[in-house]
């Protein structure tokens, strides 16, 4: 793994999924350049110019040069993704993602270590199940807001309450139950078993972001999934997230990680 | 990979994700059963019993029971990491897979090739960015549908034109036009290289049950992303597609793509 001399930047947006690829980095202790951007005021979407790096104009993303003269930078997104190449290629990477195999069991069908399942599961789970449940909650919870004429306001919000409990609330919940769960079966305090991985990372975004959504989709949550809200605490008091947020706090003032 | 006596079994939902999955299995020439499930006619939600395979309740799951007698069935959910899982340990999947490295460089940054980084980024995107906008009108249009009463549709149809015109179509057409250029630079049919990959097979639930609604969203989309139409056509075509889709004629009587 020759990696000593690879370049990686990563472009940081405010409120963004990009705050856990900030950590990731600290964890992998990977010398890493990061380039602020912020959202547009009026309309809270991401700049332009992240355009130019990667077309769909989105945060995270990374770039990597490989060392070498004629080397051209890697573009990588899609958080899940970039976690796993991020850790493929990085020795520190070793600790974030669990052992494989089962003893004897190496290249057989359900020879995985249950560790290693959930890991995988959950590189997936954050982007392709959770977040669009917290996204859709926040553009629905707007229908409520602001933004709209005070007096369509009584209409659109009853729109977006049945929206809310017909459709996202229960949907939350269940990904609320089913996390709380696999906390109590983890053995340890994280999502794959008592050590912090890449997966946890990744998951953290979505907790810790919307944290604050959950009492308003779902009264009484933190009673009902008490393991979830120790979980949410266990990521913030972690010492690699706390630099993340300290880093932030250097390039850019101020950190805030509501969704 | 003693894979010869693990039992397959699909849980198959209506105008679901799930499609896929089943083109998959054909592709991979592994035996396996199917469970039929129905939305329900009101709520178009999927039926509490598939809630007893998998706690979020959602199609597409599988269940693997190892070759054994002493075997527990292992319960794989998220369409990217199920793909994964069912290419790793089934002979067929390294043809639906591209190489990894490039010759003579193995396992450093940057020698991975093309084909296979476009390939690892796909199986994250189809569900982390392309699905949730698609979800999302969905439900936005439902607010100009005959679900809302008509003495405030009038509104509500002004506030969905609005979501859609300002944070939905824009990102849609970002879409189209990235997998439009991919498609102009992968040196063939598919996403990835001249080859199929699962990757593909992993797009065209998205891209299939959605390509009725883009005109709707981008008018005139597809004069202005031919290739997006033509792999679009190549993908409908495919042959392990029209199994899949005979497949569920055979089980369920009727086929229907859209979203």
């Amino acid at each position: 793994m020759s990696t000593e001399e690879a370049k990686v930047k990563l472009y940081w947006l405010e409120q963004s999924r990009s705050q856990r690829i900030l950590w990731l980095l600290e964890e992998l202790k990977v010398k890493y350049e990061v380039e602020i951007f912020h959202r547009n005021k009026q309309t809270f979407l991401a700049p332009p110019e992240l355009e130019k790096v990667h077309p769909l104009g989105k945060s995270p993303v990374i770039t990597i040069t490989p060392a070498g003269a004629d080397a051209k930078p890697i573009v990588l997104a899609e958080s899940g993704w970039m976690t796993e190449y991020l850790c493929t290629h990085y020795p520190e990477g070793q600790r974030l993602v669990p052992k494989r195999w089962q003893e004897g069991k190496e290249n057989t069908i359900g020879g995985e270590t249950e560790a290693y399942m959930r890991y995988k599961y959950y590189l997936h789970y954050a982007e392709g199940t959770l977040m669009p449940y917290l996204v859709m909650s926040l553009v629905i919870g707007r229908l409520k807001g602001g933004d709209i004429p005070f007096f369509v306001r009584p209409i659109t919000s009853i729109v977006a309450n049945r929206i809310i409990s017909l459709f996202i609330a229960p949907n939350i919940k269940k990904n609320l139950a089913m996390l709380n769960d696999q906390l109590s079966t983890s053995g340890g305090k994280y999502l794959c078993y008592d050590q912090l991985t890449a997966a946890d990372i990744l998951m953290s975004f979505p907790l810790l972001a919307a944290k604050g959504r959950f009492a308003e989709i779902v009264p009484g949550w933190e009673k009902t999934y008490p393991r979830v809200v120790e979980y949410i605490k266990t990521l913030e008091s972690n010492p690699g997230y706390k630099k993340s947020v300290a880093k932030v706090e250097e390039l850019d003032g101020k950190f805030q990680a509501s969704l």
